[in-house]
């Protein structure tokens, strides 16, 4: 949709967003920081009810007789397939695109706004994943099909941040006053960026910055924060950090970022690892997350503990999908 | 099916159609010259019928319980979208091969033919792309499926062919006595050629055939028109055809037709620009089509005019393949 | 799930197998060997039932609100399009994934019990084909959403030796006492290894082994049959089998077997073929089957005869994957 709400990645402290009340639809999901707090505790009130969608329950209907087009530009499968699944637990219908740079009009050079204008003729929603930050963007500036941002390159990826919140929420309990521990590739990970961006919305937050120094977390973030009052620091002591977080964010090293330089890769791979000791050192409430894939950064003789939360993570992703389908599709 | 209807390229001028009763099925779609006036009448007006189908209306369960098989050879993000789309507005239901060719048995040498023995198990309709001409109709000679070819290489391509003269009577309100200027590669743009043959199926029809001169209309369709009564001329002036059509069919010169000869493509490909200029000789009630996807041989300061009307055929695609799908698994 | 009900391949003898009263659910399906033949009957009994699932009938819901994931880590269009078409005549719902080594967090390193997890958040069945043997029982093994095994490289392809069975029992009219010929590449071929196994469940079996020197039977499977009682022999005359045979199990040589020794291939695929000849050679109740794709091991003139029972077999994937899908998501 010629958006009303979505804000501009450089501009975030002028973020326009929707008016929070009870009653509302979504117009576009661009880019995290386009909701306000108030915006983001309906809509995970909305992701709680979606836990309760049983099969033949009233709510596995909701979205009947709708269709989505699923356009990926680059392959990922885990995402797709979670949109995919979110739509059908509603009731509706997916139009799938695996792989659409390499098969699509694109190919042949066609614009993205004339596929998108092709596409909206098909489908009632378009969730779109592009290797060109601010491709979503462009897509729903020419459309009046709410268009879902399911990650634009090295931009944003909004509904990996939101299911990242709603998991601190459900796990811990509240989001005013948590500590997050944000730990491994901090420069490139465009998950922890959007993270931090949003724990910035809420009261009394202290991040901690645990990364190897070749992926370091960059300056803009650190001053956002800074400029947002969230008090920050960074440290190279994990199990200390461990023992006073409520939340050990982990993130994959990750390869592609090092070129030629494996021998930088694997010193900074091996850095550090959440075992068996930096559970032991972490408080009995606290959580261990991951935005999956995982390699060896987190050992698997970690899964069995409560405190692994990273697979309901995972499942969360669904309940959050499913409520912005709703939201965008029939409002609230 | 074994068809009873369809007829050989090559023999058009005997061409057998079926009865064109109110009440019918189809048996295969295969060729866009299957037809007579009478029956693309019929498909025309189921079409306009399904341009009032609505979530939940009767209309969108009229396909409940069938499945039907896309399976493409080649890539056609686009044709198969707007079939997936079409069927599944209507209920149905899809099973989906984006590219049968590297994937599938075909690729240990199976036989068209029996790989289209196995699929016919499977489902209750099926749409085929191919890059060999004809293989649409070996396919339908096989199976009593019902068999619908979206484009077979350098063959047909007959829902395009339908949706194009669909488009022309939804815009301009008639056929006979159209004017009907072919604009761009007609040597070997398929859709203009299956468009010259469906349009000599109308009274006082006029087209004006404008080309750079290696991409010329070939003598067999020039001599087709002629036997049918179709008056036609060629035109090295865009402007002035522009200003005496109803309609400015615009095409992409398709540089995979030159070889090596990448400046023969640029001389080609700059002739003949609808931009605004264009736009400002022609009639106010004439249109502009072009089948998708287009480069810069409409400027994109075109889109804006309503008489730019290739978007709304696009969308016309999607009621002539309801259209299609309906006739062909529950009849009229 | 975690099995109760799986067999070890290489401790046959002791297979454990579930309950095989009435009333019963399947846990997973990974091998043939799990089930004895009271169970092999049970399953039958349902298939024959899916036979007669029409549009619109009650039956066609019974899997209504269920999703299916279809995890394919090397393509197989045959077999997904079976499995896609079983899950969707039941009403189900389905994810697809056509390429999973290539598209999915596998690439990144993620191992597959990851990707089982994820995946099981999503979908409430998996079926999973693989090129690791073995790839099937972990992952049944990680999850407690039930697992079909669609082929596991070299190892098994359960449901093919199933519909064989099936096919068997509904065109001869019965198992014990059957005399079946399998024919070709008998070394290599995964399909006539689990058939043989499966047939040593039944009684009075007699198996003619008819194939090139290069690619006889091993002998691990010669001493099974001849450890259960099945009465086998090596044969080199196709003629004589082709008389004497209620079923004459065709398949095909596979060239990529035999790497650069093409003369090699040239000369085992020349050597038993299926052709009009070998059909008037064998009895009138008995049936020419093949697991397809076939090359030219059986001519196709033999295709009109009713005798020729392939493509009714691959026909029977879809009743057999049907009635599996239902046992293992709603039981009996």
């Amino acid at each position: 949709m010629r958006s009303r709400i979505h804000s501009n990645l450089l501009g975030i402290q002028n973020t326009p967003t929707i008016s929070a009340g009870k009653k509302f639809q979504l117009d576009d999901l661009i880019e995290a920081q386009q909701f306000d707090r108030e915006i983001l505790a309906d809509i995970f009130e909305v992701a709680r009810e979606m836990e309760k969608v049983e099969k033949n329950s009233p709510g596995s209907q909701v979205l009947k007789g709708y269709l989505m087009a699923t356009l990926f530009y680059e392959p990922s499968t885990r995402t797709r397939l979670s949109f995919e699944s979110a739509m059908k637990r509603l009731g509706g219908e997916v139009l799938t695109t695996e792989n659409a740079r390499e098969f699509s009009s694109a190919a042949k050079g066609e614009t993205l706004e004339d596929t998108i204008r092709t596409v909206e003729g098909y489908s009632d929603i378009i969730v779109m994943r592009h290797f060109e930050s601010g491709a979503a963007k462009r897509a729903a500036a020419t459309t009046e099909v709410p268009v879902i941002n399911a990650g634009d390159g090295p931009g944003q990826h909004p509904t990996q941040a939101l299911l990242d919140v709603y998991t601190i929420d459900r796990e811990i309990g509240k989001l005013d006053g948590i500590k997050v521990a944000l730990v491994g590739d901090l420069a490139n990970g465009r998950t922890v960026r959007s993270l931090a961006y949003l724990l910035a919305k809420y009261q009394d937050v202290k991040i901690y910055l645990v990364s190897p120094d070749v992926v370091k977390m960059k300056d803009d973030i650190k001053d956002y924060l800074t400029s947002k009052g969230v008090e920050w620091e960074e440290s190279a002591d994990l199990m200390e950090v461990a023992s006073k977080c409520d939340v050990l964010y982990q993130t994959r090293i990750q390869r592609e970022r090092f070129g030629e330089r494996i021998d930088l890769y694997e010193e900074a791979r091996g850095k550090y690892i959440v075992d068996h000791d930096v559970l032991n050192a972490m408080q009995d409430h606290a959580v261990v997350m991951h935005p999956l894939p995982r390699l060896d950064e987190i050992t698997v003789d970690v899964d069995a503990d409560p405190r692994a939360a990273y697979f309901r993570q995972a499942k969360n992703g669904l309940y959050i999908r499913m409520a912005l389908l709703k939201l965008l599709l029939v409002g609230w």
